[in-house]
């Protein structure tokens, strides 16, 4: 399960598994990196208007958030950007609404942790070199940018963040075209990896998507009156923007007012969006390639029941990503779908570490099982996904001390088994409880009566894509577009 | 639909009614008042369990919370009360873990609107008077208030905030006797509504459940530590508390560290459980007299399945509260089940207008509705209940603009046409949509194909408990506990 | 010395005296309890001038800060407090500005320190009673508040503060007189020791004194269109309003926008005005009885100066406080002035903690010795006040290190050997360095090489009110009206 | 008069004089740019010692306040910083305490305005270049900051801030010697102006002061265990630091725990520190090379009696940096000095507007003068500086209003004829009342009865320093560093 909030760390004590498993990060498994926006309209409120788009994003970070607002006539860009949620660096959206400006560019940034939090890593970043401003944002990760970093700065550049903004806009400011265009034309060739950009001179607003893909990054009109990008459809809809497609690989979007110019940047490499999108980074109402996210969580589950029946008696899900699997697996298998496993909304990022007693009775502070439901049932729990699979121990142990008379682990994606290279904070393959092991090695580790995970065609086909246009990497441990 | 959380007003133009049913608000139709918690156990951290118990019962209030903590020896008890959310005035829980005291009790309080909100009436109350100090938090509504405090300011009391508990301890303090337990049995039997009280002098916790036990309160042990009392059994889930049973009507238990004394204070009168916690106060996964609200629900939806069959494509809930009932709903019409609807859980409270664009678009920024899933099919909304019909018109107009061919709308409830006298903020009569109307009228005025509530009987069978059981004044209009 | 603002508590190691006087209060030795205002005016925006008045009045208190506004027509009174500065309970000054209402009361509340800081003792405190509403402030201390909360709780009366406030709002509400002037009438006489009292039923402003005038309390006019009260004379100054007079001793005055009434409420007991508002409390531009307290204080140094002469080379001052008798003195003496103390005005509430380091070297984070002025130097400190002597120790230590050759100290009032009785947080006798003890035992504690304290016939002569005027029970240990 | 705290603008009607006077900042004439403190030292909690020593320069700054903090080995830097107070930014001084680190750098920044208050431009600054991390605070101005910067942008470097510490940063990484004191020692030359910069590798401290000397600069021994730099001397002593002495112009210092290293980096020009320090900038506990500021202002006040004697009844000050001066004007001219002017010390950074009556009233929230002791006064204003003449406008008006009989103005520094180009945010030339205009000229546009101002000579000798030793150019208009 990949939790939507951050979640407090801690230990609930010994498993009964070997200690590399046991890690303090129990609930958060992986996360997306971010979420970008920006658009131009003339006559409409574009600070609030990206403000609603970030609120829309909020699920693919909450570490920090950020807009730069301009007049659309290349004059002084405003920003702001601070830690936390939307409603916490945003508090009063009348303060957007009333902010003038044509052009917007915003960001949400997934927090890494407390560790590792730096305010200065908030985006947009604003940056003024030779052709005057230049605001920054971006999802994804480069490959090769430890090396650009360090070619950056064997010719003397200086980094105030750790982001690939800053040195995005290092390389443009360098190439020292004024046109940004024919800039980003010089230089995005030289980026490896994962990335959607969204930049401003003020002007006009530039979105740029890698030659593969990896990262959603999608266009819509705004009335006849200008246009919006956002890493998913859902934040049009948030705001009443008119869906008209997602970027293509390599491609280059320019947008003003007047109009929207696109420009094939990059050579298309193969389209490898990440598959984790459909399974749990992106909202249930957003549309990537055309497909909408939650219909292909339906199928995945109706697949799942097909690969892997269970001898139960009822079906649950875990809040609040797996719930349209488990429910589709239900209404497949024919087993009745049960809420066993409740959420408590509020708990939020409060720090909370449990008494001896508390942990002793194996309570759960943020996810509570409904006894009446599972005692002495057989129940079958859906989850999107096992990473480390120390949530899933929790889950079963949970469920076990509710009374739940057998308990099958369905997941509905195969085993990770691969670490990330893209920007998805999956841990390191010794961390991963699939990495070397046996489904049945699996079941064993988390204390199940059994387990299934959907097969990789499974994932394909309930998607609906070609295999070739998902990376798939983390699944299948071949990343071809990994540096040697 | 009843929204968990509280909702900014916001008009939505003209829905082509009468204009008595555009009202300001839009989302929250009618909520609960408050949650109660408080227990004593020897060596048990109480501040921090009761901090816990907060936030499991947050979704009953988020105005206020508050807690005061004493030792169990009558020493000087400690309070710290505010406005917002637990997380927002107990920001760092350690502050409660390390704060010693034998003894809690909590609250939190809904919020009626920014208007009403008053920081004074934020509980526990903390008195001091002639025998020492009383702490008092409550759930419900006195419906003799008014007269009592009429009476009490006539000989010479002076009231410092609006609410219950400061009459019962105006009460108390008057009856003289140095005996709490005996004090309220002299002074209890003068009021008359809905109340679940706790009490603490400092040594003991009282509860206290009026005589027809409208508002909920369980009992639960702390492994053989002391007892526990809170509004919902969720509670006890989270402190890892053994429930042990509901209190009766009329019933005060008196708790210490060594033991539970029970009396009935008032002869009980016909219980009557307010049917609207089943339907939608509590939390799914508690339990009230010993029924899962989850599980109510879904044979709710299974009912209404069966009474109001509806010829569609899928069926749809509105998040959170009506997921229960329509996903059974559609299990027994043989329907799929269809996560139609998208709350963006991070909106909050964050005060949001939206424009005149977004206006006409028909966008919501809390709530969106997937095209991709609605577009040219028949869709059931099941939702638990309609109060004003301002949410529903709303739903149906999003549903329609996304391309739905049809919309039925499904109700797990009958219709509501009295308001209510115990304590449920639901609106005059003249402003519910079903007071005085047929179904088929609410239908045309809702824009719906059709519409079908469950029936009374079907809403009781669903429950399984006797009729008379449970208050059902605000569904039937006929009220025999109300003033004359 | 008195700081005006609340000081962290330190310990500064061995002083090489008795233990008793090694107390962790180091800076603050006493303190006033409270500054209070409220005025009427028909089309002023009494709120926004009421808040300026407590601006001018912080130094009179600054654990809290509130205000009730009404409109003057007895309609619902507006009522926000809260803990901290003036600055940090209305951020926004420009709500104040834009809050309608003809009438306000407020009040700054001294702080006790963390412990003793209850958010629940903030005032204005606001009370619904059988006549409608009533707001209350005060400044003071009751002798017999202790016997008369017994006697009211043995009536049934319950109390939610430790004001004194709470208590003559339930001796109203008793007495069940419509009219508030005549119900003061009736309970004042009640009411033993210090009291400045301003209330409001949301139509007029009543201002009343205790019947010796202990506490200050001052009338001005706005322009022809209302009266204004406050406990100082320089809020008046704040706000341009127009002095009129001190109330007398016992007065009660009533304000509306059209006039004032006055009745002698209590017959007036000799006057005895707190002869510490003159030495330390007030500001030195207000006026209490028309005398104003900067050229009182320059005058007490002059006195010092003729009564305790010094052999050094120059004078200094303990800012801020004592700077105007510091200055007399020294041009009294024909010594030069010379700021050899700087305070550093930024460290405000900060908690600060010296390292060991620190410590060693006589540091002091909030004041510094300006070594080049005093080194080699014999050096007069002129204080206003030694109640523990803690401070004045650290101060010659200060100076010493700093290269004094000598250290004379001389106080602009007389040994205060005895506590308070009326609401100034003076420590108990045996706390007081000069309880029991000569000057010259004084002078071998703080290791000065002379102390010199003004005679109590010097102190009166400075100020040009007759001895029977004031109250010196501190310095006198006599306290005429003290219970017996 | 220069006031130390940010103040709020307003205009304060019509004063009777041509326009371009009447300009909306009325308090803040002039300020000082920032203050920088630094240092490294075995043994020591230097997170903690910054922290103060930025207190103690809080005067100097207080827009913004920051430090980094290292272990000494080179390792990765922490880094905390916002705008607000030092209190604001560093609220919990006990996380400075515990926070383990050998070596810190610390800012504190002087505030615009709102308008040009950027939390980028909060410092220090951090950066990672080719040979490790580099921070960077800075006090003082760059004359050819513009053209080094688009020289830079010229070769593809971006900013994203106005300081001049990035500035310094990018010549550095550039430069591309990894010996940080080679690289400073090729890049420094190329600065012109005035700066006093502290930075630090993570392994030492290095310190460095323009060529002229213009912003102090000192250093001090922590003993033995290493060294500390600050602006001011007060920041050591609150530290308890040992001065040693203060940097020569042009000078390199490094610093380790094992001992401080120099370097003449620069050749010295004409030293040339500020005079502005001595006249109102600097804590009069401040040595500034050697001599203290407070005995100067005395002396300034001396030599103002005796070139501008007044006949007059009595002197007063403006709190609070010119009461030194006033003091000894009184005692040199045998008028009694009196504190006519009294601060309120809680306004602080409240946005404040008078209202209409108030502003009729000449009131004022912040500064209130003693009527009682001017009145039928013939009264001598002693301040330290006129620059834009408001502030004396708006006394000397408050001065009439309450009664002064004469208003003579004394002015312990010659007139400000000119702006300047060091960092000092005096205004342009046509802003100066005493530009273009004779003494007599301000005289009558401020409404006194006569004015006086030190001569240019007076000053010089009441520092004792050389004329050459000083930088006068606000005062002479000459400015031989400026550019062509």
């Amino acid at each position: 399960m990949f939790a939507l909030l951050p979640e407090e760390s801690f230990t609930w004590g010994d498993f009964g598994v070997d200690n590399e498993l046991i890690l303090p990060k129990l609930f958060r498994e992986a996360t997306e990196s971010c979420g970008v926006c920006g658009g131009v309209a003339a006559g409409l409120p574009m600070a609030y208007l990206a403000g609603f788009a970030l609120y829309a994003l909020q699920h693919r970070g909450q570490e920090s958030a950020g807009l730069v607002v301009g007049d659309g006539s290349g004059g002084k860009l405003w920003l702001k950007r601070g830690m936390g949620l939307v409603s916490e660096v945003f508090p009063v959206m009348a303060e957007l609404r009333d902010r003038p400006g044509n052009l917007a560019v915003g960001h949400v940034r997934y927090s890494y942790g407390e560790k590792k939090a730096h305010p200065e890593n908030a985006e947009p970043l604003l940056f003024r070199y030779r052709h005057g401003e230049l605001a920054v944002v971006h999802n994804g990760r480069l490959l090769n940018g430890g090396a650009l970093r360090e070619e950056l700065q064997a010719e003397g550049a200086i980094f105030q963040t750790d982001t690939d903004s800053e040195l995005l806009a290092h390389l443009i400011a360098r190439q020292g075209n004024p046109d940004l265009a024919g800039a980003l034309q010089a230089v995005v060739p030289r980026l490896e990896g994962a990335f959607s950009f969204i930049l401003t001179d003020g002007k006009k607003v530039y979105g740029l998507r890698d030659r593969h893909g990896f990262r959603p990054l999608s266009l819509a009109g705004l009335s006849g009156k200008g246009f919006f990008l956002a890493s998913e459809t859902c934040a049009f809809d948030t705001i009443g923007a008119e869906y008209i497609r997602d970027l293509a690989p390599g491609e280059l979007v320019i947008l003003t007012g007047e109009g929207m110019e696109s420009r094939q940047l990059l050579k298309p490499g193969r389209p490898s969006l990440c598959v984790f999108e459909y399974i749990y980074f992106a909202r249930p109402d957003s549309n990537l390639q055309g497909i909408n996210v939650h219909l292909v969580r339906r199928e995945l589950g109706r697949r799942l029941a097909r690969e892997h029946p269970a001898p139960a008696d009822l079906v649950t899900g875990v809040p609040d990503s797996s719930i349209a699997a488990a429910s589709s697996y239900a209404e497949e298998s024919g087993l009745p779908y049960e809420m066993a496993l409740v959420k408590n909304r509020y708990i939020g990022r409060t720090f909370i570490r449990p008494t001896q007693q508390m942990r002793e009775e194996g309570v759960d502070l943020k996810l509570n099982v409904v006894r009446k439901i599972v005692e002495g049932k057989r129940v079958v729990i859906v989850d999107d996904s096992v990473v480390r699979g120390t949530t899933s121990m929790k889950l079963v142990r949970m469920m076990r001390r509710a009374g739940a008379r057998e308990v099958h682990m369905r997941i509905s994606s195969p085993p990770v088994i691969a670490t990330c290279h893209y920007g998805i904070d999956i841990p390191t393959a010794k961390e991963l409880i699939s990495h070397g092991r046996t489904p049945a090695a699996v079941a064993g580790l988390l204390g199940v009566d059994s387990i299934g995970f959907l097969s990789e065609k499974g994932m394909i086909d309930a998607i609906g894509l070609s295999p070739e246009q998902l990376c798939r990497a983390c699944f299948s441990g071949v990343d071809q577009y990994a540096p040697a």
